[in-house]
């Protein structure tokens, strides 16, 4: 009754991560980022769905709450056809079942105003965090506390005087695909021709090959983000600028940039990604990979800068629209969405992960995926929601 | 092998109703409205499915007959290119297999007139009846004598003076999914805002509340149709017109109407619903809701009026046509369809009966599951057709 | 974990042919046609889908190479984003993974030239065969040594100043059911009204009907083409032209025409068949009904013509390239393929093989399904790749 559950005859030969194969649809009892902050007006409803749940957004009075999107009658969606009737509440458009957002409590039935079950029933609700302009959702059990949002996103993201502007989309591959794809060090290659290296004037390597085990740390201290850290330095990871087959050089890349960049890349429980600097000396660039469901995610990208006044915010506003928007975010990524997209295939029937054969450049994605099978809070399992 | 049958896992735990619930492609040895009488002409084939079952018409001398749409020899469907090389017959236009609609007999073999299969083997039949404007077909075993069609219609359905005029349609959601929401009195609430209302001058509530139990009345006696009906009385039935959430009005209906619509809401098995009288004081308006397969139905509807001439039922054709075919069996009925085909996902892994929560209100429709299960005559399993 | 392998239950209820209804991908360690030589150019890379298996060719100082097109890091398709930095090499778009085509040796890693895998790991290849315009592969196991290519094509498709001409197209049904609609001599019932039997003068009956167990012989020497003929001779088939049901003659075709074709029918393993004469009386056609996976094949179609010059090729290739494309290989088996989509969904589920209904004619194909089974030399497993 399960659908899209990984085959248990999977999982048993999984050596390494079992945790994080499991995790089709992601991992269970964190945060999320859904929507961004500016999607949502007051009293606006915006539906989504994050690991397999569908759930419904609304603003009242400023606060964003969240509920399923699911009346508990006949499980239709709410969101099919959006009806409130009062601020704090949506009205099921099929028998008048009345939800508060706030407490998730059936608080009427338009047509039926007697009804037993008024006040006796209720949807789940989620808990949710509105910060530096996105809306995340604590996608968990009713009654698992939610642990401070700073543990879920990478360090610094929340940072005061650090301002973010983004962009989502969904790519249709499985959201560890996309996190692979994110932090794995030789991936770089796809981007040998893009157009943002000239434009940002980098020296891009074709490859960044670790020298020895040690050119990655992770942070796992109670109570903070846990995550896997590239360390770039001479000691530890060699980039390449010649591209070699049997000794001939048969591709070079452009050595000569003055922007030698990134200089660290991370990975963070439960699915982001942070690039520091990235796409220029003074921007950091930050992914999230958002499970949907079992074969898509939802990417947000943002870039931050540490600012001083409203002025230097406004400034990088202008930046990111009229530059980085389209030669970094879309240009420069739109490498990374295919090349998930073309990977998925391998993966989507879960053989994938026993099949695939890792060389020595994936110690850094090895290393995340033991941190997300010991540091995961829970596996999502497939809902009924589809 | 079978596809699309309900998972024993899920029936376990079905309290009420079990055989209803297995019922995902109908029940088996009832008669079915399959097409309009003016849809087939002398010697015209027309293909239909019912319960999975792909099933081919032919009208014969004015009699239409129906056998199984699929050669015996290699399976083809004999619908895909119809080859008629006499009256009574159709011709596989694969092998040149012939077969008699009379009988299904294989009676002759094109380019091979001495095989020794002709005469020896045949094509299943099914019973057809012609009434009304309408073929019915008897979906159930060869050897299983079909009742009298007057078990399987709402009562009054066939008499003399009663004439219909109806259409159909298909909708994407499982059959069920129809009647109950056909016979569900507080799905009203949908129809809130239909044009139908103030062009028929109708004193629609927002909902059609159950005072008690005994809102509702079966029919049961052998050798008759068999069915719930609502009893719609001031001392059984409420109908609101003030919408409420927490004691404050939200939204109004029009109590003003003249006609107050409808007093009898009934269903019927094998799939049928009489709403009486409705749109207008003389007239009723029958439902049927066919199943095509374990995810779609064929929408009958009929609108009929007692008439005592034929000038009477040319005046109520022109009616028909002119205004309900518009107002009411599109306008109205279609928040009905969107609700179904909205509603489908839910029910879809058959899971949705054990997950839905239903309320005072759906009495009625408990009881009709429970009619349903005790009165069908079998179980329609997955056809080896898709 | 395999999808789309037939299900055991159906396997133990096959009386005849056991490992052909088990063959849904095709027979293993067999030669198939792939390509046409002028599709592929010196230093061209091309896809093909085999039997379920992805390749990619690549034409190397003129000798075809062909290797698995999946990466084995992380499973890519190799196809999807071609790149070749050296002529004998094809390099993954990912990663930079290298592969010689000569032995799938893993010769270099674009961006990571040093490291220890290279050398160590490689792709598997495929044995590949130019003959007459066509790039054969060998769909096996590495380490079965593939026999002479004149095993697996009808006797004399090989034959020196036999020329042949040709074109290919995807079919949506399994390559069984295009296998057996090219061997069964009754499915000409099909044909009656094809364009092409005035324009080439054919004597085309209705049936063609064995009168008796003696009407097909089987080739089986070991170390030679395996497979079944149909003896056309008064003796053993009758050739019917009045079609008839009931004993009157319901449809006739067209006794007159001066080519009484075609004189002999064969089926070779893996998937061959030879018609000779045909469409005219100093041509042979073949087909091969190559599997992509369960439910796709592709359709090759050649005619061959015994020439002594090249100016009589040339002279065949004008003839083929204006006649018989358009009103032979086009005109004519359109009819075929129409066939085999339609009956594709009976065989879909694979039950279809224990319901279907053979008569009398169909003894040609069940000795076909037997050899089949006999003479196969291993079944065709689905591949992870889709």
């Amino acid at each position: 009754m399960t659908e899209g559950f990984v085959d248990q005859a999977v999982l048993d030969q999984v050596k390494v991560g079992k945790g994080y194969v499991a995790a089709k649809y992601g991992f269970r009892n964190h945060w999320y980022p859904a929507i961004f902050s500016d999607q949502i007006e007051e009293e606006q409803v915006v539906p989504a769905q994050i690991c397999g749940e569908k759930i419904i957004f609304k603003r009242i009075d400023g606060k964003v709450f969240c509920i399923k999107d699911q009346c508990i009658h006949k499980g239709v969606q709410l969101s099919k056809k959006v009806e409130c009737f009062t601020k704090g509440t949506i009205t099921c458009w099929y028998h008048g079942f009345t939800y508060r957002f706030d407490d998730g409590v059936l608080n009427g039935i338009v047509g039926v105003p007697d009804s037993n079950v008024i006040g006796r029933k209720r949807v789940r609700t989620y808990a949710v965090e509105e910060q530096k302009g996105v809306i995340f959702v604590f996608i968990g059990d009713e009654d698992f506390a939610p642990p401070p949002l700073e543990e879920d996103v990478p360090p610094g993201f929340l940072a005061e005087g650090h301002v973010l502007r983004g962009r989502s989309q969904e790519v249709a591959a499985n959201w560890r695909i996309g996190a692979e794809n994110g932090f794995d060090s030789t991936h770089i290659f796809i981007h040998k021709d893009s157009i943002l290296i000239e434009d940002a004037d980098l020296a891009l390597p074709l490859g960044l090959v670790p020298l020895h085990n040690g050119a990655f740390e992770t942070t796992e201290e109670d109570g903070g983000p846990k995550g896997v850290h590239d360390i770039f330095s001479p000691e530890t990871i060699n980039p390449v600028f010649e591209g070699k087959i049997e000794g001939e050089i048969v591709k070079m890349s452009r050595p000569e940039g003055k922007n030698m960049l990134p200089q660290t890349i991370s990975i963070w429980m439960p699915c982001a990604l942070r690039v520091q600097p990235w796409p220029a000396p003074d921007l950091t660039q930050y992914e999230f990979y958002v499970p949907i469901d079992g074969v898509r995610h939802i990417y947000f990208q943002f870039l931050a800068k540490d600012v001083t006044s409203d002025k230097e915010e406004m400034a990088f506003e202008k930046e990111f629209k009229e530059r980085w928007v389209e030669k970094a975010l879309i240009g420069f990524n739109q490498d990374d969405i295919w090349a998930r997209e073309a990977n998925q295939e391998f993966y989507a029937d879960d053989t994938g992960w026993l099949r695939e054969s890792l060389f020595e450049a994936d110690g850094n994605i090895v290393r995340w995926r033991k941190l997300a099978d010991q540091h995961n809070r829970g596996i999502q399992e497939p809902q009924h929601v589809r």
